[in-house]
């Protein structure tokens, strides 16, 4: 049986001492000038024009970031963008950071009835079943939407059960028009989220998932925006590790995160995506680096670290 | 301006008089042994002689129903269990579906907070803006989940207005599980998707999205199997055109989802996948034509039709 996946990724978290992931996200409008000052000025007309400097852009984040964060959450939608060559792309950026080791996060948040959530999770999750694309990888873990309930998420916890892989539900996102669903009240006193948090937990128990650290391979995106939130659902889903969205740009302080984190300081995730990507954009960083844009993201990387590292301790 | 979608696709529906659109879900180990026949045993580890079975397959549904029904619903769950390769492939039906004049609703189920939901869109509804693919034909709407609230649903609404595309929101699927998220109690006595009906409702009488006949751009998914539930939600959503899952395969039959159209026979399109695709297995078919799959499949499609019109009259 492969490692479970929710052992691997505490242990990549305690390597590096930081429970942290950097989101790769890139827009091309928002490309340093060194990647596509050498091209057109009508790439983004062009898809792959456009396709190849986000990939270029992506593949040096990747290689910046690696030596400071366990993980990069890679989200499909920006290469889904570009067509079938951006899904091509997308899994040669799974295979860049995988071949430095670091657990790759797929952020597809798919879901659909049990029968087609099957195709997906083969698609997204499943270590590739095909001959010809055996030397493909795929993502360790991804995000998957609730909505369907547990007919539409149990194809991926059965490729994250059979493949040390790992799912991460979404429970609470940090958008604005999030609360008009996910807070609404239910009869029983929980909110609709909360509700759904119930059964993320009940999913993430059920036989040959929950890892040596007590921790399973279902886990939950759960924003921080909220602190007595985020410590409630902390409360309420024991074995499942918080995937954090919203840090940096998105408004999220380390602080604001704490919450979704045990005392032990185990227990979660916190993604950074724009605040580091973008950082050469953040005038902190340009009084430092000038126009050096890789030295502007690895130290917006290495801050966002530091600041995780000043409220939890990782054991 | 273009046409606004709901009146185009009203208009495609009394053109056939049917109120009906055929879901292409095609799985490999169910293609007839015609398609797959002359390929290789094994096939289906494979994946680009899986994937050439499974457009030929497909390519050939479109042409067989396409005198019958206004539309067809294109699973991309189906076709990105093929990577990279499969989405191209997906394009290329939505390109055949549209060169026979049938209305094309990508099936993808895609959200995300706002900024990500802007690629989804784009990739997945708008005209491609990319100059060397301006020959590519996008869908003519696409489903997409509401977990994330308008943020996520906004970028599809915005294509949709501008270019005459169609959204529809899921409200309340088929699947076992869903009733332990969807049907939640909420503390104002409506049920989760109840509510999740009165944003949709709210979202579709936005400004410029409501056509000639009333109804809006921004439709519904509505599963049938509780026809007090489809009554409710009919009512809900006065301006939202129901895509109806569930028929055939699903369990649901014509009286069930008769609760979804109007009293003037508008409203709603019902949709039928596996037991129009797989009709050469199903017995009824199997005993008039023997192994003539394609014969199945045309007779199961003016089956589907002609059953529908006993509980629907088409205006």
């Amino acid at each position: 049986m492969p490692d479970n996946f929710a052992d691997r990724l505490l242990k990549a978290i305690r390597s590096k001492r930081a429970p942290a992931c950097v989101g790769i996200d890139p827009i091309y409008s928002r490309l340093p000038a060194e990647i596509s000052e050498h091209r057109d000025m009508n790439d983004e007309n062009d898809a792959e024009v456009a396709l190849d400097a986000v990939l270029e852009f992506s593949r040096r984040v990747i290689r910046i970031v690696a030596p400071y964060v366990p993980a990069v959450k890679i989200n499909i939608a920006f290469f889904e963008r570009y067509y079938w060559e951006g899904i091509e792309g997308y899994y040669e950026l799974v295979q860049e950071a995988a071949d430095r080791d670091l657990i790759v996060i797929g952020d597809c948040k798919r879901a659909d009835i049990g029968s087609t959530s099957e195709m997906y999770a083969r698609a997204h999750l499943a270590d590739p079943d095909f001959g010809n694309l055996d030397d493909l990888v795929a993502p360790d873990a991804v995000t998957v939407n609730p909505y369907f309930g547990l007919d539409g998420v149990r194809p991926f916890i059965d490729v994250a059960r059979d493949e040390g892989k790992g799912v991460f539900a979404l429970v609470r996102t940090t958008n604005e028009s999030a609360a008009r669903i996910q807070d609404l009240p239910g009869a029983d006193g929980m909110s609709f989220c909360e509700s759904v948090a119930r059964e993320v937990a009940a999913w993430a128990q059920d036989d040959g998932l929950v890892g040596t650290a007590g921790y399973s391979c279902v886990g939950a995106v759960v924003g921080a925006q909220d602190r007595d939130n985020a410590l409630k659902l902390r409360a309420m889903m024991p074995n499942s590790i918080f995937l954090v969205p919203g840090y940096g740009a998105q408004g999220g302080t380390a602080e604001d995160v704490a919450a979704c984190f045990k005392s032990d300081g185990t227990g979660a995730i916190v993604n950074a995506s724009r605040s580091i990507l973008y950082a050469y954009e953040d005038v902190r960083y340009l009084e430092l680096y000038a126009s050096e844009w890789e030295k502007c993201i690895e130290q917006a990387c290495k801050d966002f670290v530091a600041d995780l590292a000043k409220v939890i301790r990782v054991a």
